[in-house]
């Protein structure tokens, strides 16, 4: 696998995942219970503040490089200088070589698009979609889904302690997982990936993508954009998700857990055996 | 219970909440299988562009209501003269009295502080906390607290279909579901709950406020900000969400199922029986 010469300098800043706190049951027993962190996190570039995160912060510079990506603010990781997160003062200070792209223009775009329902820039990334070419060469077989979905089962960590997070995972066409990122929005985990792709110089054309979370518009939209052909989700689906991954040629399987899924669309990436 | 002379215009927009499509198992075998919809929905105030909402768009008047109720754009549902949904064009247009306060500096300060990993306007809500009065003479048994899990249980309906959706309840304190709303957000359900308590003119001191989804921050916050001091969760919750649970004196349950939970905060407001 080709790897980059450029890196950016990055801090190494994940925050613990959990805390303890003291619940009451309804037996009135006191039991220690783990929750997920939650943290702030402001993202300031060329030291112009951006926005604010919430985040578990187990990956906080391969989330805001994946935000910045996903965002379309930058091009290329070759762009970015460093990512400094300092949590004494919950920010993340990025310095790029040239600025970011259209940032007053998207910056508007923002305002008036943002979904609510999904914290981001709908608008932008609904355009983009006619551009995506998936490639129709590359098929998996049941075999390897299910091995990937073995291999999440026994990857998982924050959510089985805690519960509230997502997961995503990066799997390879042999249901390897390269990477496994939770957070507390799906989205975030959905970032920190398309982050960690970039500072790892990864491609998506040959590669599962895994999440928990459900496959609303904005999962399957970020998906076709990072180039992968297969979305894998332990959760239903929108039929907004389904239209959009219908119309890129996206193979979408749901309710994907232990030897049992649901394929949506794009059957013929998928083999029998 | 006093109820309003003012009530704005609206239409009955309900979409159908779920639609159905083929999906192969993995047995080879095709089902029929429900999904639930998910549609944009742009908000003009005034003839003024807003911002662009996913919902299922089972409640979208009272959604776009509580949107406006809990950004702070209006103050009143009195301000509100009329609430058009119309989804041949995907468009809400909403009259207002006396237009919207202090849009621009919302507008600006949304686009600096909008949590990505929830999708709404942090800042604003954050600096409102400590205005925020619950009642402490208000208890309710853990019999209650039973009751309404049980009627959740038998009020779901999109969630049981199709799944991919939140649903929130607002229940009273003898356990009664008063209102139930699914949306494919968390943070939309819950606005559909704000906008119907305008509507009718419900106070949130004594009702108690359920919802599927994961106590995070902000769900937190809003529940305070509608002056709710019950929050129940069949999910966990994230650190920063008990933090501000602490803060703002809210009783808050998690985990609740059945006849199980967990108490968080605020164990002063359940009693024992």
């Amino acid at each position: 696998m080709p790897r980059r010469t450029h890196k950016p300098t990055l801090s190494n800043a994940a925050r613990p995942a959990t805390f303890t706190v003291d619940a009451i049951d309804e037996n009135g027993a006191t039991i220690p219970t783990p929750i997920a962190g939650e943290h702030p996190l402001t993202i300031y570039v060329d030291k112009r503040e951006i926005l604010t995160i919430m985040t578990l912060g187990a990956a906080p510079e391969a989330l805001v490089i994946g935000y910045l990506r996903n965002q379309r603010l930058l091009e290329s990781v070759d762009e970015i200088v460093s990512v400094q997160v300092d949590w004494e003062t919950n920010a993340c200070s990025v310095v790029t070589k040239n600025g970011l792209k259209n940032l007053d223009e998207k910056m508007a775009k923002r305002t008036k698009t943002t979904g609510c329902g999904e914290g981001t820039v709908f608008g932008d990334l609904m355009a983009d979609l006619d551009n995506i070419r998936l490639p129709t060469d590359i098929k998996i077989s049941r075999t390897t889904l299910y091995t990937l979905l073995n291999n999440v089962r026994l990857h998982e960590s924050i959510y089985k302690q805690a519960g509230a997070v997502h997961g995503c995972a990066l799997g390879n066409v042999s249901g390897e997982i390269l990477t496994f990122v939770e957070d507390v929005g799906r989205h975030n985990a959905v970032d920190a990936i398309a982050g960690w792709m970039w500072l790892e110089g990864v491609g998506g054309s040959d590669k599962i993508f895994y999440t928990t979370g459900r496959l609303t518009s904005e999962m399957v939209i970020k998906a076709a954009q990072m180039g992968i052909p297969f979305l894998v989700s332990r959760s239903g689906l929108t039929e907004m998700g389904y239209s959009i991954a219908k119309r890129v040629g996206l193979t979408m399987i749901g309710r994907a857990v232990n030897k049992h899924y649901l394929l949506f669309t794009g059957a013929e990436r998928l083999n029998d055996g």
